[in-house]
């Protein structure tokens, strides 16, 4: 029962505050807030700090100084090592085919969504083209798709809408596993001829999140190291793309909006990619990267479904068991994130703030989806000590209609 | 005489091509291109390379993984040290006002640029927003400006031009010291009542191209690691901005376009300053950065106007000494690029075809920065071989005319 609790003010900064110390720590007093809002990947935190020496990067102040990677390539600013080592991670893994593709690196997968909406529709004709993406689709792209109100391209909402009303040249942008929900996919807008192209978004298509079913093989492909090794604020992505003039336009995206991609940034993914393969090749790791982050991701969502399946508020999806490529066995998806349904009937009932006025924990809204607001998408990729507050919070809530 | 010498094919990859022991390294031989066209700034290199311990950054393999740096900032993505070495440099050089004022990171100046664009303009209006600058003009606005063709805003060309014959909103960028003439600039567009908004790229406004005038003190201002201590590769730029919404707009647009900046260059860019700013503090070192550069930049320029002037085909700006109060010196600017203009009376003189043609040097024709191609920009801050090559070859050149 919360149904005293009256909603918080939003303090964004409750986990980031500074202690006596100077140092930013993660705190959680009953009284603050848990933002789980962003999928901060936290959680493989503890992995890395096991490996320090391994991984430690060592850029002397003459390094890695100049604009220029290697002019002779199509992508002129990305470090052959990182390349490298994105094609090794690839083909340790098994997640995707790398044969005779080109690679790009981005400022995060962010950048390389936009660079290749940029690659798909630039020059430009008269109308902008729509993308869409089926809802529950990721938030962000809306935003990203329309902040500078560009010709090129345009917004246009759920896949399966489009599907069935839209016309016209289209992009449509497949997210699998999909966040916020976790589900594998495949493009939905069917028929239409050469009118539509496609853009797949895999950021969480890693062994830890789910089963690897196949190596993917898709026109455009987008990576990203914060979510594969949660190396977040590197920001660091990669697009492995088919067609050698997209992977051109898709370069020179990069260069004019920000002249190239942090080499410091590349050089440490590079080391910490080399690490895992490393640890494939030798097997001398006690626990190898995936094996170690699958299992967290797996006693995780174990316990969360623990604790939904008692209170019987929230409703989580089922995932099939599919044959993994990578482990070789039957194995459930794990998504990064919880994607929670309110039980209750009223299709109005607001679950972020629910959980927000209830227990204090900062989800996000279906309605930032496109879908309704009676769901709410939670990270599960915090450090434990936040994760094990969630669940803990969680588990106290009885009834939502008691609580608003 | 240069007459026989037949224009090669470009090759863009002449100064950084493999070697046999894996390593890339400029080549110079006399048959190969030099490319000069873009201000790669190698020439600090040998300054660092002197204060390899005191630079050196180490990051573990557990550090800088979160997203965030700061939730209760405004500019929630940059590092508290960044920022509070940026203030420090900046109050060392004087350079520029930041008491007050708001510090926004950007994945260089590039990023920044359009994040001012984007926040001095959105949500946009029915007609986009007229962007223009002082001719000659740094030759990526344009590009930067319309590659997404926003309804935002559009490039309008040269600012003087729009002063005479322009209607409407507009913001004039003043690039000061400009790029590619090295001129100390102000504003243009006059008398425009609150129509017109600006944005200051103050790259080159640093003591080894130029005397410190003032502190710059504008409602928006932008800088770049790049240029102030040469390490373009970790692609860091920050802006100073005077008014918190404005501030916070830039923030939200860098959100969109890549989720933050590299916090593993962030780092290196404030251990590099600080570096700079402790030898000010301590006067231990054997040559301080900015003397050293600025002694470097003279004699360049010293060894530049020999040539040209004595081989009479192209002609350079004179600038003007200026009171300098970081040296307390009257000093002469020493910019970043050399701005050559051919002395001969024909306007359709091709530069940057002469010297290409005639002694494979790579620069950029003025026509990229609004004005007649008889204008060619050469980069004068390659490394010293490169810089040795050039004014080589330039002393080669005897008349334009029998050069094509």
């Amino acid at each position: 029962m919360c149904g005293t609790d009256s909603p918080a003010s939003i303090n964004k900064g409750s986990l980031t505050s500074a202690n006596g110390n100077g140092t930013r720590s993660p705190t959680c007093s009953s009284d603050r807030v848990l933002n789980l809002e962003q999928g901060d990947p936290s959680v493989f935190q503890s992995y890395w700090s096991k490996m320090e020496d391994k991984c430690t990067m060592v850029i002397s102040g003459s390094q890695l100084m100049s604009y220029i990677s290697d002019f002779t390539t199509l992508c002129w600013f990305m470090e052959p090592e990182f390349q490298e080592a994105v094609r090794r991670l690839h083909r340790v893994v098994g997640n995707a085919v790398v044969d005779d593709r080109y690679i790009v690196v981005g400022t995060g997968s962010t950048q390389l969504y936009q660079a290749a909406l940029y690659a798909l529709t630039s020059p430009g004709g008269p109308e902008p083209v729509s993308i869409v993406s089926a809802a529950p689709y990721y938030s962000a792209y809306p935003e990203e798709t329309d902040y500078l109100r560009s010709r090129l391209y345009k917004w246009a909402g759920d896949a399966y809408e489009f599907d069935k009303n839209g016309t016209g040249p289209y992009i449509e942008v497949v997210n699998s596993p999909n966040n916020p929900d976790g589900t594998l996919r495949e493009a939905v807008v069917k028929n239409r001829g050469d009118e539509g192209k496609l853009i797949h978004d895999l950021a969480y298509y890693w062994p830890q999140y789910t089963p690897i079913i196949r190596p993917a093989d898709h026109d455009i492909m987008t990576f990203t190291f914060s979510k594969s090794t949660g190396h977040a604020g590197s920001r660091i992505g990669w697009a492995v793309v088919k067609d050698k003039e997209i992977a051109r336009k898709m370069s020179k995206f990069i260069e004019m909006s920000t002249l190239g991609v942090s080499k410091d940034s590349q050089q440490r993914a590079a080391k910490i990619m080399g690490v895992i393969c490393d640890g494939y090749k030798n097997f001398k790791s006690d626990e190898l990267f995936f094996e170690h982050t699958r299992r967290v991701m797996a006693e995780r969502w174990e316990r969360l479904r623990q604790v939904v399946d008692r209170n019987q508020v929230f409703s989580l999806p089922k995932y099939p068991k599919q044959y993994c490529l990578f482990s070789g066995e039957l194995i459930e998806p794990y998504p990064g994130f919880a994607w929670l349904e309110a039980k209750e009937e009223e299709e109005e009932i607001d679950s972020q703030k629910v959980l927000r006025g209830c227990i204090k924990v900062q989800g996000r809204t279906g309605s930032r989806f496109g879908v309704a607001q009676k769901y709410v998408r939670v990270s599960l990729l915090s450090n434990e000590e936040v994760f094990n507050q969630f669940l803990e919070r969680l588990s106290t809530i009885k009834s939502i209609s008691n609580g608003h």
